[in-house]
């Protein structure tokens, strides 16, 4: 491919709405041209990135005996209500009527199509397992867009489902699905992704994992614990806290005037926030109804956690109205207005001579010991974790706090999408069971997105040779002098003619502007011919993330260029 | 890939509902299944023949130096709008709201986006001719899907867009395009394909080319000339023919009872059909104002040629209203109410003495000559071609008629889109000017299903080697027995170490049963392992398409039918 014809714009400046390093560079680079919010249209560069990584998956999945299908974009909402999704997903999911009047949605994800397209037809135990997946296009109507092709509405998902008959079965077969997964990120430069415990939202099902690139500029947050090597999301972690025995002390009512925060009432009292039980207010979506959490004055809600037990979705209470005897301040559980649900997070248990609000402006209750005095109080794990919490596996206090980007995800699905859309076999018995079901996904663009994220210096990508839009980048410079040019040019057809991807930059433009260019592009091989390297009988070799920079002499180049990009491949077989 | 675990059903009978034998074939050997009216989830089989035809289109595309880019399915209705599509196209577009309320389309062809992703980075004239191509799902919400995967709803397709800085280099590339399908449908197993000159229709521009595969079953008539080699889709065909001289006559009304129709009429005159004009009534789709035409009685109006010279969309009159003045059955052009618009065809130019409708209930005119009756008339050509008219080209009586499915399109588009939406480019006068474009359409899963049209039996598919979505399939018939089991266990392994592509049928089914589903998947090469050829100490080595059976010892197979793939592989080079 010749630069004079690539199509994509290429510049220095730092558009002022990208928050991520990838974001930037990639719109920078000619990576990508939004059409609207979260929506992008690739050039040539990012098509080829991303057709690398899905060669990866898909000879990882095909290893593991997965069958590449491929289900429809735009499907009937009737499908989704045999699973009762149709009602259960909200506006992310994007909603039409046909030319005939029929209600359709676009794909967010592929579960129920699955199950359509395997009813019917495994209908033996002998059939089982089987795994199938796709690559394809999906629709996800994100209220929250961003970070380029981190998080967009319109993506390339690979998306796999496993069906099984027994539990163990799928676990074997999950932990196959594992070990894919780990060979695709290593072959995709990104061996450092970690697998994470994760919440199933609205997938259904017990188990599932996250696969993590760890990253500082990562929207999710991940507990880790060195000691055991647990890991888990922000969202699944449970949150085990330690709480000192103070002297016990009577319920006392006092005058805290102007306390309304913890700061505030600590700062009146001389106690620590570990002294002191904050009141949280949510409400109900469907009903407004007032939810009241009750936690240690130094941790926060793990809404996600408060979500999963009360089994309905809840917000953070815009306004708290006279009429629901809720004095916003000073909330407390004793003496609390009726009608208001209440959630007592379990890092107040075991707590005593604590202070809470006493439902009364400027009052709070001094010396609380729930069990004392609030006996038959439930307590139950809302609270987020934190940096050197004790850890839930090995029970250390060895927390530790770190943040990623979500590149896969696996779940469990047990038999959600079977036995709502009534998907059966025959089974040794002679009788019909239901399938159980592993689900299994990589987003394609947010991958290559989130590679650049880790890989890239100053000045632009770093692509791993497995998924480098081009292998080697040429740049002739004074390409009007003819031993330039015409070194260049044997050069170019010499390596193209032995299958290495090359993109040749023969515009008339400076050096500089050469290799800022160059830079953007991130190919991993860089060869430089100019008057300056004719003059001493060579073309210079370097490699992108500047590990080497080598004079070759021309009549060797091609074949030492040759043997730099197998040996680099190789590495990431 | 074994056949105990592939995905879907296959059986013998014929699904009622299927009209090409494609169609039946393919639902028959388990190779999709409809999810609603025109959308297919695609098995397996199905999808390693697309996977093959879109490398084989890619690895053309490439070949004129095509850059492999990525549009959106999902695109903001704005950018519709700024070519005038949005309004323009009918019920076929899907459209909705986002959540932010923002209305969309589903991309169902991407002019609009390629002058998108191009507006802006080319804006000069050294940066020209590029070609950007993506193959990617698209939506078109067609009123009549039917014939399997030859018309649906939702589609895969490969869409290309040029873009020149003059007509002439256009035309240079639009012709190493029309190569380049040549050997796309060449390298599919399809080189009976021809381009037929075509309606541009809604795309708009001048010069179109349509590929066709020519079948009896397909849904396009094709009019071509075996003298000079003319071909051309019916709906964009001129239409000439040549009128006998009759001896003049006066025009005179004659009573003609219950003559309603032209056959009723020439019966009780004892005329030709030829000697008639036929009067034929549409509709203006817009206002319903009425259009006539009047044409020779033997031939059918061209609707397409129709609505293009009209200018507008048109349907055939739904009813005659007596306000009107129109007396259905007796109408001609002499005397015929106001306000209607008159269309004359071609064919009633050097006429005369024919008879026409008197617009009163019950009489006609004989003896007219239009030109000498109704001087100043203007014929126009909006009839439909036939089989012995006159070719437009050579002059000669020798139109043919015949059939065919539409697997490709080229289009030269012009300045429509690159001036309605300002995309403008500095030439090397130093002025803005706006790229002349063309693109270039195939559609993937059309053109499986065309190939399965033309390349099968009456018990399957036979898949051409270059598109198979296996190359051989090995039928382990008793595998029961240990010496079927062990040979046909190391064949498949042999197989697959060399890279060849197995099917390996290792069910506990009778032969019968494997041999009618081996011809479901069409493969090319098969072969059988049996109790009965190991005792003959062989294996039997067979083509689908029945050219060849062969008894091969053991040891020698694996080569054997390595040699047998690879040449048949260089056939479609």
């Amino acid at each position: 491919m010749k630069m004079s014809q690539l199509l994509g714009y290429r510049f220095k400046e730092t558009p002022a709405d990208c928050q991520l390093a990838s974001h930037a560079l990639m719109v920078r680079g000619g990576y990508m041209k939004q059409m609207c919010n979260g929506i992008y249209s690739l050039y040539m560069p990012t098509k080829r990135v991303t057709r690398k990584i899905e060669s990866i998956i898909r000879d990882e999945m095909d290893k593991i005996d997965g069958q590449e299908v491929m289900f429809p974009v735009v499907m009937p909402a009737s499908l989704w209500e045999e699973s009762g999704r149709y009602s259960a997903i909200g506006q992310e999911m994007a909603r039409f009527k046909d030319r005939s009047g029929n209600p359709v949605v676009l794909g967010m994800t592929h579960e129920e199509a699955a199950v359509h397209l395997a009813r019917g037809t495994a209908q033996s135990y002998s059939n089982y397992p089987f795994m199938i997946y796709q690559i394809q296009t999906k629709f996800r109507d994100e209220a929250r867009a961003r970070g380029g092709l981190i998080r967009v509405r319109e993506f390339t998902m690979k998306d796999a489902y496993s069906f099984h008959t027994s539990q163990e079965d799928l676990e074997a077969y999950y932990e196959l699905c594992y070990k894919a997964y780990e060979n695709i990120f290593r072959r995709a430069g990104v061996p450092e992704v970690v697998a994470v415990k994760s919440d199933s939202g609205m997938m259904g099902g017990a188990v599932s994992h996250e696969f993590m690139l760890l990253t500082d500029s990562g929207e999710d947050t991940i507990v880790l614990c060195d000691e055991c090597g647990m890991r888990s999301n922000m969202e699944a972690a449970d949150c085990i806290v330690e709480n000192e025995k103070r002297e016990e002390a009577p319920l006392t009512k006092v005058l805290t005037p102007e306390t309304k925060t913890i700061e505030s009432l600590c700062e009146f009292l001389g106690y620590d926030p570990k002294q002191t039980g904050k009141a949280v207010v949510y409400q109900k979506n469907m009903t407004d109804e007032y939810v009241i959490v009750f936690i240690r004055g130094d941790l926060e809600v793990n809404e996600t956690k408060l979500r999963n037990y009360l089994g309905e979705e809840i917000h953070p209470a815009a306004v708290i109205t006279e009429e629901s005897g809720i004095v916003a301040g000073f909330i407390g559980p004793v003496g609390l207005a009726d009608g208001i649900t209440v959630v007592v997070d379990q890092s107040l248990k075991g707590t005593n001579n604590i202070v809470v609000g006493a439902n009364e402006e400027n009052y709070h209750y001094t010396g609380l010991n729930i069990e004392r005095d609030l006996p038959g109080t439930q307590f139950v794990d809302v609270a987020k974790t934190y940096e050197g919490a004790i850890c839930p596996c090995c029970g250390k206090k060895s927390i530790r706090i770190s943040r990623g980007i979500e590149v896969g995800n696996i779940f469990q699905l047990g038999t959600k999408y079977t036995k709502s859309m009534e998907m059966t076999y025959i089974g040794s018995d002679g009788k019909p069971h239901y399938p159980i079901m592993g689900c299994y996904g990589i987003g394609v663009g947010r991958l290559a997105a989130s590679v650049c994220e880790v890989r890239h210096d100053d000045y632009g990508p770093i692509w791993p040779m497995s998924i480098a839009p081009w292998q080697v980048h040429i740049c002739a410079i004074k390409s009007t002098d003819e031993t330039v040019r015409a070194t260049a040019d044997g050069l170019y057809q010499a390596l193209q003619a032995a299958g290495i991807e090359v993109i040749y930059d023969d515009r008339k433009v400076s050096a500089g502007n050469m290799f800022s260019d160059a830079d953007l592009l991130g190919v991993p091989v860089r060869v430089v011919v100019s008057p300056k390297t004719v003059k001493r009988g060579a073309v210079e070799v370097s490699m992108r993330d500047k590990s080497m920079r080598e004079d070759v002499e021309p009549d060797k180049a091609a074949q030492f260029i040759m043997d730099l990009v197998h040996a680099e491949l190789a590495k990431y077989q």
